[in-house]
């Protein structure tokens, strides 16, 4: 009875559902074991020719996570049932030193941050990609007029080139907080002190931290349980940047809006029923995604506040909430890096979009254009009305302003068309474009 | 590559995994297709030899969840890459009539709400469980009186009784509001006007609700989605209302307060390193469920706004969210049902804590049989003053209350005997429990 | 120093805001403290004379909130300052009466519930209001085709009439909803047995709730915390169906779908610096309440297990949960209210958007059309083809229809016409409103 | 009508309630408006002149926050309310410049900076201070040896030195994180671009941010919300952190465990029924503030993804979120410096406690005693064994360890006592400390 192929198919990439599955955790708990025993040979604690056997008997495959799950239920985690089996597996007196002098949390805290690890790094790639990606539109685009909208209402006009640039820095930052957050190694046994090691506890801390290649924490971080919820807040925050992105693709790719359109072909984005449609199914996979990150990530948040020297449930319920926003993290930069790589941008479309409104979209070109001589506030009045009048009539803006004596003292007709140009009105649009090209220059 | 059955056989019982499994949605969706055949036949929309062999073909044996769920990455949900392996498998003519009029979220809401009756019925004989045994703890512990508490603190004498009693209340009530839950068939076409079956929808959606046994919709609900919000909000309670019973076994648990311990027996509640332990784990276990129950109760109650006709994202969050729900209240009513059905409760412990504060818990009653004469203020004040003494001088408040000459002036030495007696400070705890124990004799 | 009046009355209207206030939760207080006086001298604890002394220095206007929030931070609750306050307040024999047997859980639970009903009434006219205008709407526009809308794409034809329908359906939904949870008195003293009043506990129990017209619950709920969880719950739920209708007339107003648009004048929904805007502001200002609901109800739902007798922190943070939620319940409804009642709905403009498509939003009935001579699935894939070529060729799906020749084979150039004509792929809808409308009539 | 300072002045003290108040709000939208008159005139757009007058009326006395706050409602924010007044005040030509070339989502997100800024300053005072205390009780309370406590079971020892070095580590770790989370000015004009200063924005941006002392953004963030949704997430891992602190005291503060209390005095902590209780009023406060600080920080991790250029409802949720989130956090740290510094820590309580399991607490260290002889798994079995006698017959272990045979051919009489004796088994405990200590030197 297996129960997440159906929908962990469908929202996650084979390689990230990998790298956060049972046979991962099963793994990541091995490799603390033989990483125990091994650092526990150098510091002299146990033989070596212990820590060897110990090593060798490190085999995920030889381990049944089914098995495990059911007879951890007895005992609150997986680390008691995996610890008997690993030791009966080991053979003759390396037995004895299975486990030595750590904990149960001490298998699971340091498993949990291997396994992060792995998935990190695939969650990092699948954000340079995007990284790379929005770069490559910015780039492209830096000239590309669309309406700007806010309140999902046209309001100025901005370039597409513009739209990428932002996604792309904020891509760039969520990789960077990604990518501070610590991974530290556990051991403290039960209560923190490491006293089954006796003197040797430093050194065998020390030595763990440099085998694993994880941090090596000031005290053991049993309940200091804002290290993991700061991984999940970061996860939150890169799934979060990234559904802004599937957002604002799928509202462009409105059928009334059509500015973009995911890429289609081999049946992607189609309907059972409605043979015409081309659904941005990329990004609706990227909000579906961030929602189950964010769930995940307040558990996270939730559990900080641990009792004494172990949860009592709150530890419990990190396990599955820390896979699932890695594995969903993962599945929303996947769904984001294939939806841009293939998007079409249609500027066309994006021009025809600015015209819609007559000249409204740049009411306030206007209104600039006429506030040096006469305040902001009596050229937005002025501007208003001219507006209003526009919409109540449907001659447009241009034949307002023209028409409009007030104005005419103040603006030409050759200022009112000069203004009505939406390329004439991007600001620091193409400068912020390269602001942003030359930090991705900077962070890669 | 599979990935929760580790943590999966962990936290949730085999039988409530296996109802809100992956094959338990894919026999739920072919269970839709079977009957929506089966109502288009009854109402003479398409042929009855047809409808019959689609439902002969309704076999989830004969289709593979991880399959299904890659090629739905094309297309946003299973419902699509199931219906053209249905047809596949249909034979000749027949195939023509595979989906009918359907669109895919008819499937995926139908389904969800088959999976949901299942499980539910699950959990339902889980709380029932529960109930029975906070029935007969509350009955047989009645006159065990036992600390109550406040903000952690000792307060006044209650009964183990009184607060099974309340338990009880807490799960019939939780039982009735998940009971309450409507659970409708959808069926609405792409947007809700079953356009693609003419003249017969209404006919059709009326036997489909016949044939499945689930409730018909006055309109079709595909983004009315405060229905499957509304589930998850109960599932919420219900392991909300699950986990502050495990929490207060886990709080009576601890080494100090040892006033019931978990059944232990068979390895459960052991420690790898501490063989002394016997850990609250089924506790522990249903606290865990608990926090995932509310992370995926958000996800829902954040999905109820969904864009026009077809959410964009929430409602393809909905699945994983509802399964998660429905199957992690089903294993936090499980682990509560283990611990209370083997509950050890020490009526001997929960006197010598009474016993503790040499009297100070029983402060209030010292207090209230003086109010009448003094005043609540006063009286509270004079036993304030002679428990500050108590504490300061370690004597005891009986021997500062038989030392207070204002106090004295009020209550006989036999009066204050009689206040401090436990027993006789239980208020209406008998009768509130005989409430409790009616209540639930009416609703079973 | 006041710190919400800023956003509290950008977001919330005034009613709503008085009936959550400070001052409301002093009023509700002493509601409490009088009941509770006069309930006692019914039953004959108290003299009848003091409990006339206590009701007559119950006047909310005595007390000044923020001197009592202050002195609450040494106590942990507001309840034993007002207490004391009160006492003072209170002349003579009378004083010694206040408060009598009761503890401070019991004063804010029942409070909590007194200013919740006063609220809830007020939301509850509120969403009346709403169900009137979507009745209306629903009525009105019943034969109004407009795009149906699936993830942001057009579908197939609806009508407006219907999306109104399903807007009224879940208004009622959640209105039921509201008014199902039960309001239930606390009164149980320090531990729920109600020792402080003797024998008399049930009796004064059934006189309060009597005299407060609240539920008389089975036994204290001083830690049965479902009871405000489920509040908080039905008010999300509340919220997020008010969210689904101001997101969905947020979508409609976008200026290149323009179906719709909010009610403007006296300068609503104006922008500083764009003089042309029309803003969704009343939507937007429903769908942030609907965030702060959400996360409000988060709370309640997380502070459902408490500690023993009474919880050591969430009991503490349910007080301004609940009073956000609903205040924000309330302006979420109002804000709608406003916005259906002047909505401005634009029929043309919906017929044209109908038409943008070329026929494409048509596919789906010629694909029906000829779906029974030829099955579904070959049905789709003919239509499929020649929607690509339609968008390929930009010539439209009726002129790629009539050159199809295997597609003509099956139809003719009128039948193609036909099934062209969204008026005639209408299906249930307008049976759907009527439904929608009767159900409402039923309810009122 | 003012509504938060009843259970605001609760749970808030007055300077952090202060300094996210609404006037402070105001002031912060004001300072806004002031410095972008100053950097356009440094920058040549406005003349000097208009710049100072403007500077001179931005004087928050003048403005009314609930009459913002209503005006607001017409156009969705407080921004343009607060511009016409402004202009209004500001006196003869000077008022044309007033808020020359922004937007509100300019002035709104930059406020929320500063507003953010001065709350930061005393949430890390207070965190300071925390910190001071935990390093205080950690060096004092080196060698003050005491149950360490995992599910709530007593597991092994630990010392209270080395429970409060792990409170501190985690203290400075949320103080840096907050202390890394970038404040940055706003400024980008409706849609991003600038455009409304023509070929001067970036010049204006950066003498802004210099103005401000704020960083200066690569684009502008007005639609990349991770900025404040990471300020949010800081702050709730600082939240958590300190309910861990709060947590562990009410635990430890526990009427059966006593090993600490909170301050008193003054009535502190007293109840209203119970004379002699000794409540953790500060954890509970901070465990309450902690529950409203996450679900403040879910808002803004909801929040992260917004419509095209400005958030159609997201954007407005921010405001109060934000404000709640730091306010509440300062409760948090607020309550648990004023316990920390209060705290009665009681050493032979803790001895005693130790004491109460008649050894078993040192069970693991007896397992470990043995298992370099025997292997792991023997000793444990061994062990297990002993103790369950031990509990069997209630003679204690020791008792039960020199009994049994194949024990004492392993361990001598002599070596039974020493490894029963809890400060023989502190392991690395001190030395953890030392380590936090000297870690906290360094971060002064």
């Amino acid at each position: 009875m297996t129960s997440n192929e159906l929908f962990g198919a469908l929202f996650i990439p084979d390689p990230i559902r990998e790298a956060t599955s049972d046979a991962a955790w099963v793994a990541a708990m091995l490799e603390f074991e033989a990483a125990l025993a091994q650092a526990e040979a150098r510091a002299g604690v146990i033989p070596g020719e212990a820590a060897a056997a110990i090593a060798a008997a490190c085999d995920a495959e030889r381990f049944e996570p089914q098995a495990l799950g059911r007879a951890a239920r007895a005992v609150g985690n997986p680390a008691p049932p995996l610890v008997s089996a690993l030791t009966e597996t080991v053979e003759g007196e390396a037995a004895r030193f299975v486990h030595w002098g750590a904990t149960s949390q001490d298998v699971m805290d340091t498993a949990s941050m291997l396994v992060a690890r792995r998935a990190l790094a695939l969650i990092a790639a699948e954000l340079d990609a995007v990284a790379a990606a929005c770069a490559r539109l910015a780039d492209e685009h830096r000239h590309t007029a669309m309406p700007g909208r806010t309140l999902l209402q046209q309001a100025l006009p901005t370039t597409f080139g513009l739209k990428a640039a932002g996604w792309l820095v904020a891509v760039l930052d969520t990789r960077r907080r990604l990518a501070a957050v610590p991974l530290a190694v556990e051991l403290g046994g039960a209560t923190g002190t490491l006293a089954s090691l006796g003197g040797d506890g430093l050194r065998v801390l020390a030595l763990m931290a440099e085998q694993l290649e994880l941090e090596e924490p000031i005290v053991p971080w049993h309940t200091a349980r804002a290290r993991v919820a700061e991984l999940g807040a970061a996860l939150s925050l890169a799934a979060g940047t990234l559904e802004k992105i599937a957002l604002d693709v799928a509202l462009l790719a409105q059928t009334e809006v059509a500015e973009v359109a995911e890429p289609a072909g081999g049946g992607r984005g189609g309907s059972s029923t409605l043979p015409h449609k081309r659904n941005p199914v990329g990004s609706v996979l990227a909000i579906a995604c961030a929602y189950r990150v964010r769930a995940e990530a307040s558990i996270l948040l939730g559990a900080v506040a641990q009792e004494h020297e172990r949860g009592a449930g709150a530890w419990q319920a990190e396990w599955e909430a820390l896979g699932g926003a890695l594995a969903h993290t993962g599945g929303a930069a996947a769904a984001v890096h294939e939806v841009l790589d293939g998007l079409e941008v249609r500027p066309e479309q994006m021009r025809d979009n600015l015209a819609a409104t007559d000249g409204l979209v740049l009411a306030e070109a206007v209104s600039m254009a006429m506030a040096e001589r006469v305040g902001r506030l009596e050229a937005h009045r002025l501007v208003a009305a001219a507006s209003r009048r526009a919409i109540a009539t449907g001659r447009g803006l241009r034949e307002e302003l023209l028409d409009d004596a007030e104005i005419r003292t103040q603006l030409s007709a050759e200022e009112i068309d000069r203004t009505l140009d939406p390329a004439r009105y991007l600001g620091s649009a193409e400068a912020f474009v390269d602001r942003a090209l030359a930090w991705y220059g900077e962070q890669r």
